[in-house]
């Protein structure tokens, strides 16, 4: 099937299309790896997926390309569609279900495409988009699962061995699989000692369950935060790519992942979406053999959905011990709260809000609760304001 | 003073030091603009702070060296001194206001400085770092009015030019005017027809007023959520070579600057922090004369504090009609709240946080007001969930 000469072919196609994006290092990842990452969140469309895309489309006979193309995508691969088209002079219809995030429809939009909304879920808008491929006559692109397609993809593993010679080790995000298929096959066919992990959201491990089940299996529901990869079934193609080129795939949770997306804010000035983190999740928290090796983590895209970027970010000040609510039962008199918030301020805590409640089953009749959220260093410095609250006889109740 | 030659020699000197940042396009800030962005909020330690205090160091003394170098600062001036020190391999001693930013310090104790808390504010901070300077023989290392560190700042001026020949204008952001000053030196000395516009925080706009009275002027009082450029005095040297190299100033304001954050992590993938973030605001807003013009903003660090980053999204989000809170007052009766809920999933809205007061001077002595936090598309999905809320026979209070 795929021969290395079209990758090659591929990124002579790309060539002042898609941006070779910068490999940077991030040492803090992982102190005991010496850790990079190719920032495919900075290419245009905010993915990978314009590389596969438009080389796709650039492939289609003169009678296709008049017709033009037809994808149904809610997230990257509509915007990479989209983009590929236009750049290519050609038109494209993108389906989405009708409640897709209006950021989407207006980025898809954008770039040029028709964009058609179809009442329900995924599954109604890409029936209308086989509807629409048979009436009309649409080339459809599909995601991942197709020799031109993952052979635009490959291009990030040519890439990645020009911009950084020595890597031992790529690990890259896997939710239909033809990202990882492209950049396996180009870096194995090239550099077979080098070490292809892939990534999966342990809340939608199609690929992982089908390479252990040894066929593809179909999951009936997939969960997470990494929507991007959330992908209930490896393609033909990719399946038997991964088998034959990736070393082992292995999963993140969304906490894990959400953590590295925070990771990369803070350490690297990098947003990036819930898919594009699992590479990094997965080297952060040791899931992938990478010791002492120099590795890339392909951090695949960055179009989180804001909201849910300022989720993330919450949950991540939480869990690290850098945000924490105290709830303090209290004497409902004058000077209370002034004698707490003397407490935590000699103890370094930085309070962001406070509420004060009366109504309360557990207080004692004239008492009262109150509710004091801080910023904190850790959650050793939690656990001593605790004990200054403690040792001022104030009853903490968590 | 500064030759240019010194700019060439501080680029040598910092090689394989400091990152050769990217620069990178970002076609939407201002579609009437060629707009690129000089990243270097991708920069070791997140800001460009590294580059002037990296290169001051490495031209100090051998006894100088041996003695080792203090500075004030609780931001990012703190990193750079500190992870130029360590890598010249001498020591620096940081003194910062006690109640500086937990993560700030952190960060500056993991490049391996000391660090000296000091009780009270800045000056205080500054007071016994001066002392401390006298009684160890330290070397100060000023965050911006030293030749030296000028110096340093300007190979950003001379990686512009090479990584982008036919650059037409560069928009840098101004506290003290170091870092303006070096890129401004730079690039005026070489290729004088290019346009080199000063970006302050109009509530911190040292600079700007000094320029327009003539003279260096010192604000009683500066406020602004570019912290990074909070400066109420421009340095000698930096408002001399403002005076005569740049070509104009301008000030943003701090709801500017929060949407060109929000506007650098939802369009670019980049984290911004407001100091960072002046340059593309001022093209975003039409400030600087750059139309038709190919620009480069200088994004000069990403150093933002995660609560921060937080607040800004939440208010781009409200600004955009991506997020809402309805206040309702309600029968205090059961299945109230249940009937609310139930109009707001019909209309598409999706509820984050419900909070339930039944203490209200201006709800019915039976009645409570409820506020719901929605997620909402746009502003036209708000009304729209307000018109059936009303419909339904709600009291909406906003």
């Amino acid at each position: 099937m795929l021969e290395i000469s079209e990758i090659f072919n591929a990124a002579a196609v790309l060539k002042g299309v898609a941006r070779k994006t910068s490999v940077i290092p991030a040492p803090k990842i992982n102190p005991e790896a010496d850790v990079y990452l190719k920032t495919e969140n900075l290419q245009l469309t905010g993915s990978f997926k314009l590389r596969g895309a438009y080389y796709k489309i650039s492939q289609l006979s003169d009678e296709e390309k008049a017709k033009g193309v037809i994808a149904c995508s809610a997230g990257n691969h509509a915007q990479g569609v989209a983009l590929g088209a236009q750049r290519n002079g050609i038109g494209a219809v993108i389906c989405l279900p009708a409640g897709a995030p209006i950021s989407k429809v207006e980025a898809t939009r954008s770039y040029g495409a028709e964009v058609c909304l179809v009442p329900g879920v995924y599954d109604d808008a890409y029936a209308r988009a086989v509807e629409l491929q048979k009436e009309r006559g649409y080339t459809f692109v599909h995601p991942f699962d197709d020799p031109k397609v993952i052979a635009g993809q490959g291009t990030i593993g040519l890439e990645i061995l020009e911009q950084m010679p020595d890597v031992e080790a790529v690990v890259v995000p896997i939710g239909g699989g033809g990202l990882i298929s492209g950049v396996a096959f180009a870096i194995k066919t090239l550099r077979p000692e080098i070490k292809v992990y892939g990534v999966q959201s342990s809340g939608a491990p199609s690929m992982a369950a089908s390479l252990q089940e040894g066929h593809i299996a179909r999951l009936t529901d997939v969960s997470t935060i990494a929507d991007g990869i959330a992908v209930k079934e490896p393609g033909v193609n990719t399946f038997e790519m991964c088998n034959k080129y990736v070393d082992e795939v292995v999963t993140v949770s969304d906490d894990e992942i959400a953590a590295a997306i925070l990771a990369l804010i803070e350490q690297q000035k990098l947003v990036a979406e819930g898919a594009g983190a699992v590479s990094v999740a997965a080297v952060m928290y040791n899931k992938v053999p990478v010791k002492g090796k120099k590795v890339v983590c392909l951090v695949s895209g960055g179009n989180i959905d804001v909201n849910t970027l300022s989720r993330v970010i919450t949950r991540g000040l939480s869990k690290s011990g850098r945000n924490y609510t105290f709830s303090i039962d209290l004497a409902d008199k004058p000077g209370q709260l002034s004698g707490v918030c003397t407490v935590i301020a000699a103890a370094g805590g930085n309070i962001i809000s406070v509420s004060h409640e009366r109504i309360n089953t557990s207080a004692e009749i004239n008492g009262c609760t109150i509710r004091i959220e801080l910023e904190t260093r850790d959650n050793e410095h939690i656990a001593a304001i605790r004990e200054a609250l403690s040792d001022k006889g104030y009853r903490v109740l968590n």
